[in-house]
C-alpha cells in the first residue's frame, strides 16, 4: 500500500460520508491498516466534522476502534471523548495497551480521568496513579508494564509455555526479563534464544548477565540514545533498586527523536519552547509570548551596534556612501557565522567534534574563512570600482573590511557554540539569531574602525 | 553501565597502552560491550595513534574483533584495513553481517574490493555485486539478504525447526517471509505468532497477506517514514516484480533519520550538502565551495539593499541618525522572519500544516506579528524619545516601521516556505539566511520611503 493509494481511499471515504452512503464508507475504511483509518479519520473530522466522523469510528468492529482511536492525534482523542459515552470510553480505555491508555489519561481533564478510574479495581488504579506521576519527559513516561518476565529456575519448555500462555503483543515479547523474588532485574533471555534452545535447558544456562538500562526517571533522550547505539528492540526501565518497572519498545522512540530535533529547530530559530502542541493550535498570546523574549533580547543587542554608528556619525556624515555598504558586510558576516556555527552545532550533536577539537575547529575555520573573504572581497573589488565607481579609499575600506569581518565571523560562529557547552549552556541557542547579532556588533565596529584608519578622518 | 563509567575505562585503557601494558588494556576493553569497544578503540586512534590501536585490536579474539570492526566509522575501517594482511581482511570481511559487509565495500578502494571478490565463490560474487550497484540513498542500499523465509505449505513446527537449524541475528529473526514458487513474496509470519501457535498448525492458515513493502529503487527516506508510522521492526524490500530481495530492520533506520535531520539543518543554515562526511575531515577547499555560493547569492541580495540606501542618500545624510536604527530595524525583521520560517518548515516536515492551511496560518502569523511588533515599538518609542533624545518625528518613523517590518516578516516567513513547497522547492532553502536577506529588502525600502514621508524631506 503506497502514500498515493491511500490519499484516493480517503478522498473517496469522504466523498462516500458526504453522500451519505455510511456502509460503503465503512467498507472503504475497513480495507486500509488502523494507523491509515486514524489518518482518514483525521481527514474526516477535518472536512465533515466530528459528527460526521463520529459515526464512521462508532460503526467499526469494537476491537478496530480501540486500535483506530491510539492513533488519533491527542486533541482528537479528547474530541471522540468529549462525545461518545461513558460505557465507550470505559471499554476503549479497557483495552488500550497500557502505555497508549496512560497517554490518553495524561491529556484528559482531571474529572473524566477520575471517573475512569472510579470504574477501575483497586490494583489498577493503584498502577495508573504511578505511571501518571512520572515527569513528561522522564523514561519513566514512555514505558510499558506489559513485559515478559520469567523465573530463573524455569526450563526453556517452561518460557516458552508460559509465553504461549499470556500472549502479548508483537513489540513486547521478543525480549524476555528475569527476575530474582525481590523484583530485581538479573538478565534477559530474547525470544530468538527460547526458540533456538533445546525445550529441556534452565533459563539459567542462557541468560543473558550484561543488561543495558535505563533508570525511570532519566531523561527520555537517555533512553532514545542507547537505542540509537545499540540498536535493541526493548531497554528494560528500572527503579533507584534495580527493580524492573517496566520496558520501553523501539517504536516509541521514534517520537521521542522528532521531539529532540523539533527543540534543536526551534532554539536554533530563537523561539521558546512550544511544549509539543501543533503550530495551529497554540492561541496568538502563547505565541508572542514563545517569540517576543529573544527578540527582545537580540534588539537590545542591536541597538549596541546602532549605538556604534552613533559614534561614527561625523565620519558617516562626510562620507555617506559608507552606509551603502553596512547592510552587506553585517548580513556576509552574519551568515558566514551562522554556517560556521550551524555545522559545529551538529558536529558536537552527533558526536563527531569533542571538546579538544576546538584548537582545530579555530585553525580550520582561520583557513575556511580567509579563503571565503578573499573571494567575496575580489568580488567586491570589481562591483565597487567599476560599477559603483567609488573611490578606491572606499573600495579598499570595504575589501578589508570583508576579510576581516567573514573571519571573525566564522570564528566566533565556529567557537562560541563549543564556548557554550563547557560552561553548560545549551548548545542550539548559540545558533543563527544570537551569532548574527553578536557579528552585527564585530563588523560595524570592525568597519568604521577600519574607514577611519583608511579614509583618514 | 552508564556513560560515565565508559569515560572512565576508556581512559584507563589509553593509560594502560601508553605504559605498554597491553594485557591489562585488552582486559579492560573486553569487559566492554562491542559498540563501545569501538569508541574506545576510536579514542585510541586519536590519542596514541593507529599502530598502537591495531595491537590492540589483534588482541581481540577473533569474532569479537570483527564485531568490533564492524562498529568503527568509515574512515577508521579503511585505516585499519590499509595496515593489516589480506588474511585478515579476508577473515573480517566473511565474518561480517551482510549488510555490514557491503558498508565496508563500498568504502574501499576498487583495487582491495577486487582482491576480496576474487576471493569469494561466483554465487557471493554476484550477490555482492548486485548489492554494491543499488544507489546510495535507496532501500536497497539499507537491506539484509539474511532473514527467513519460509515455505506456505509447511506446518509451525515445520518453521520452528527451520528457524533453529538456520538460527540468524536477533533483529532478522522475528519476522518471517512467506513467497511463492516465482519468488514473489506473499505474507508474513511473526516469530510470536509461531511461538502461540499449535505445532501442527499448516502455516498458510496463520500468513498475513495485508503486508507493507518498499521497493528496492526507492528513496531510502520512503523507508524510515513507514518504520516512523507503523512501528514495524522489519520490512521487506522487494524488486519491480514483488519478488523479495531483502529487508531492512529497524536498527538502520536510526542513521537514516539522523541524516535527514542533519541535510534540513545544514541546508537551513544555507550550507550545500556535506554528503556525510565529518566536519574536521572535509578539506578546507571543500568547505570553502559548499559554503560559497549560498554567501555569494545572499551577498547579491545584500547589495540591492545598499542600493536601496544609495537611493535614499539625500535624505540620510539630511538627517544622518537614521542611520542609527537601521541594524535594529533589519535585525529585527530578520530574526522575526526567520522564528516564523523555522514553525511553518517544521509544522510542514512533522505534518501539522498543509498546504490548504495557507489562510490559516497567514491570519495567525498577522495577529501574532501585530502584537510583537507593538510591543517592540512601544519599548523603542521610550528609548529613542527619553534616552536618545531624539525628535518625535524620528521616534514615529522607527516606531511605525517597526510595526509593518515586523509585520511583513512573520507573513513573508509564514508564507514563502508553503509557496517553496508549492512549487517544489526544498523548503529547508527557504530557513533563517534566505528569510533575513528578503526581510532585510523589505525592511530597508519601507523605513527609508516611511522616513520621507514623516520627514516630509
Amino acid at each position: 500500500m503506497d502514500e498515493k493509494n491511500f490519499d484516493e481511499i480517503s478522498q473517496e471515504i469522504i466523498a462516500l460520508l458526504d453522500a451519505k452512503k455510511y456502509m460503503s464508507a465503512r467498507d472503504r475504511i475497513l480495507s486500509l491498516k488502523e494507523v491509515d483509518m486514524a489518518e482518514a479519520l483525521e481527514e474526516v473530522i477535518e472536512r465533515l466534522g466530528l459528527e460526521c466522523a463520529i459515526i464512521l469510528f462508532r460503526m467499526l468492529p469494537k476491537d478496530v476502534s480501540v486500535e483506530v482511536f491510539s492513533y488519533l492525534p491527542s486533541d482528537d482523542q479528547l474530541a471522540v471523548i468529549n462525545v461518545i459515552t461513558d460505557k465507550e470510553i470505559k471499554y476503549i480505555i479497557d483495552e488500550l495497551d497500557f502505555d497508549d491508555m496512560i497517554d490518553v489519561l495524561e491529556e484528559l481533564p482531571a474529572n473524566i480521568v477520575n471517573k475512569i478510574l472510579e470504574k477501575s479495581t483497586k490494583e489498577e488504579r493503584k498502577q495508573i496513579n504511578t505511571f501518571l506521576n512520572y515527569p513528561e519527559d522522564s523514561a519513566g513516561s514512555l514505558m510499558t508494564p506489559d513485559y515478559i518476565s520469567l523465573q530463573k529456575d524455569w526450563t526453556v519448555g517452561d518460557a516458552l509455555a508460559h509465553i504461549k500462555r499470556v500472549g502479548m503483543d508483537s513489540e513486547t515479547v521478543y525480549t524476555c526479563y528475569v527476575k530474582d523474588h525481590g523484583r530485581k532485574l538479573i538478565g534477559i533471555v530474547s525470544l530468538r534464544t527460547l526458540v533456538i534452545s533445546e525445550a529441556e535447558r534452565p533459563i539459567a544456562g542462557i541468560i543473558n548477565e550484561d543488561i543495558v538500562y535505563v533508570n525511570v526517571y532519566a531523561d527520555q533522550e537517555d533512553a532514545s540514545e542507547m537505542f540509537k547505539k545499540y540498536g535493541y528492540l526493548a531497554i528494560p526501565v528500572v527503579d533507584n533498586e534495580m527493580r524492573l518497572v517496566g520496558i520501553i519498545t523501539v517504536d516509541d522512540i521514534f517520537g521521542v527523536i522528532e521531539e529532540e530535533y523539533n527543540e534543536d529547530f526551534e532554539r536554533m530559530a530563537g523561539v521558546l519552547d512550544s511544549s509539543d502542541a501543533e503550530y495551529l493550535d497554540i492561541g496568538v498570546f502563547k505565541h508572542v509570548r514563545n517569540r517576543l523574549p529573544w527578540l527582545v533580547l537580540l534588539m537590545i543587542s542591536a541597538m549596541l551596534t546602532g549605538g556604534i554608528i552613533r559614534h561614527f556619525e561625523t565620519l558617516l556624515s562626510s562620507v555617506i556612501s559608507l552606509a551603502v555598504y553596512l547592510p552587506m558586510l553585517m548580513g556576509t558576516g552574519g551568515n558566514s557565522g551562522s554556517q560556521s556555527a550551524t555545522l559545529i552545532i551538529r558536529g558536537m550533536a552527533v558526536g563527531d567534534i569533542e571538546m579538544r577539537d576546538a584548537l582545530r575547529v579555530f585553525w580550520k575555520e582561520l583557513r575556511v574563512s580567509f579563503t571565503v573573504g578573499l573571494i567575496l572581497s575580489t568580488l567586491n573589488m570589481g562591483k565597487i570600482l567599476f560599477l559603483d565607481r567609488e573611490s578606491i579609499w572606499v573600495a579598499a575600506t570595504v575589501c578589508i573590511s570583508m576579510v576581516v569581518i567573514v573571519t571573525m565571523a566564522k570564528c566566533i560562529g565556529g567557537l562560541l557554540p563549543m564556548f557554550a557547552k563547557r560552561v553548560g549552556i545549551d548548545t542550539a541557542l548559540m545558533a543563527a539569531p544570537m551569532i548574527s547579532s553578536l557579528t552585527d556588533l564585530v563588523s560595524c565596529l570592525t568597519y568604521f574602525t577600519l574607514a577611519s584608519v583608511v579614509l583618514r578622518l
